[in-house]
């Protein structure tokens, strides 16, 4: 149950045509997940969201395209997001991750919202070695 | 200005002294940060988190050292963690994170951070591609 | 699948009627949505929650009752809250929220939700300029 | 450094005044801390706030007073709220909290911030045995 | 829909068999839930997850049983984490929660979600009371 | 104390100068906030800052720029995102927000705190009433 319906038939908009076959282009393949057709009500907000995402995660960079995915992955499980967490989980395996890779991730991501509640409960001071504009470039 | 004040010696406490030395073979270094002071007041709880930290993120395994910090540093910030973020971004640097990857960082965890946002306004359907339990090892 | 089952006649209770009453009055419809029932397993709970949504949400102010719910769904996107999303988004519609309003709306939160992630990044110094209290009433 | 600067002179206004007289009676000391200077610029939101509180937390219940303020700051730990953190860890102290006990509720939080994450990463489905809304009353 | 499909007889690795061993043994009956065998896709994770649970939750401390499971899912609650919500308000309840003491945890948590969005929207200064570092031991 | 040290002198890069010229002449003063130095390290980051920043915020649409602020400040305070709670509060009152209008949104944005939080520890079902995908345009 979503909060908007998407269009029966988005590509009849030449707007959502054009960013859908990008899509596909993009990523060779012919799927296109909910997210993409249930943006298709507003077609502007449809560009920007894909220009965004293709411009980080579909062009290459320092970081390889697994990493990407499971830094990904983690933003998503701290901020609750389900379908994220599905989308870009999956998104992972398809570039590699093995399991053994996401028991690791699993347990990174758990120990980080361990420490993360422990360092906000104790408010701790920041320690003056962590200051990087004490010196700046 | 933190809830608990850490004891004013802390390695008076040879189960404290313990942990900290440990901190110092296992970092290579001499450097104790606020953390671990200000977990002292209860010996056993400072041990069981030094033994998640060092378990987690100093044991080789299929993520390497660099991107186990920059996964740490993903979830830190989407915790709005302010310690963490500090000290997780310095020890990303420590172990190599050019300006260049922190810079990539940013852009992928500002897009996680925008399209989770999206994707819990319009309450997504998973799409049935997604199901891992469809297919049970 | 809810943490409490609700009551299987809630109105048979006076005080529960007389709330349910109160909101198919206020909002001139006969709709009691799922929140209302799920909290009349204690009467006392369920009129303190009315009576706040009822003060603030129904009470003429300063912003406009559409400009109200958009907030509204705002923070429960923010917070993940699938229920708040859908019962606010619904809401906004019934008051007016267009299309294009909505797609405004997304554009503005996920907008936030990325500079959020990014300041929290950097943990930015605040400006000295935004210091309210430097300028005492 | 806060949004808003707090009234000089705030009970110089009678209904400021007779909030910050009951918060005194109630909590049977002179010290106002800073939340209530600074919703003072608004006398109504002011009387709201401290209604609120009141009846929650000083008023007698099934919940003994020291137990609701662990409940307290460990909402506010998960909700990275530095000045709830420090304001009700304080008045959990100040109700009996010993070292042991913050120590133990440290570790709770901590793992519940552990086991959250893991859930939301692995998006469980729920089990039928919880399902509350099976056995309505 | 999970994201990863647990394996079909989990207990057929003894590593696995021996954790559901002493889960049931630790807790007194017969019933495992879904995180365990979603969790056993990587029997070392399982161990580590198990251990730090039962190290927390069913060990006797200074804190009883029925207030632990009450700050759990306070906690829960907070970061929106479904599953963790209904585990644990159904470990609250078997350990003796009433309807009563729900509806007053209830007003506790939503109170400080309140409360927590006033000190996050104001920025409050911490008052220098509450300052615990003042105070070295 | 930030994570990024931001350039002694950042306009000496003609790409950060651009940008920089852009910003003053969109907002009509000289006041160049601290997020977009701290941005300036990577040029292509900051120009797609406030590329995305500009087209929402700065663009006429269907939301006014006032109400824009105030959403902008909403989900700030449940991201619980300090440097942008500062921003928008006092870009909002730059707006034209008075005290009434910010003490309404206080109102609002904690109400919908308080209620995020009960709808999140019910785990109410979705009333269908409130399903747009059974009304497909």
């Amino acid at each position: 149950m979503s909060t908007i319906a998407p269009p029966c038939n988005p590509e009849a908009d030449p707007r959502v045509k054009a960013v859908f076959d990008d899509i596909r282009r993009t990523r060779g393949n012919d799927f296109i997940n909910n997210l993409w057709p249930h943006l298709a009500f507003d077609p502007a907000l449809l560009e920007e969201v894909w220009s965004d995402v293709k411009a980080v995660m579909a062009t290459p960079g320092e970081i390889d395209p697994l990493t990407k995915e499971m830094i990904y992955v983690a933003v998503s499980i701290a901020n609750a997001c389900s379908y994220c967490v599905h989308s870009h989980t999956a998104a992972a395996r398809a570039k590699g991750m093995t399991d053994g890779m996401y028991a690791e991730l699993l347990r990174i991501v758990s120990l980080a919202g361990r420490t993360n509640h422990l360092a906000n409960a104790l408010q701790l001071p920041i320690d003056s070695a962590f200051d990087a504009s004490a010196d700046p470039t």
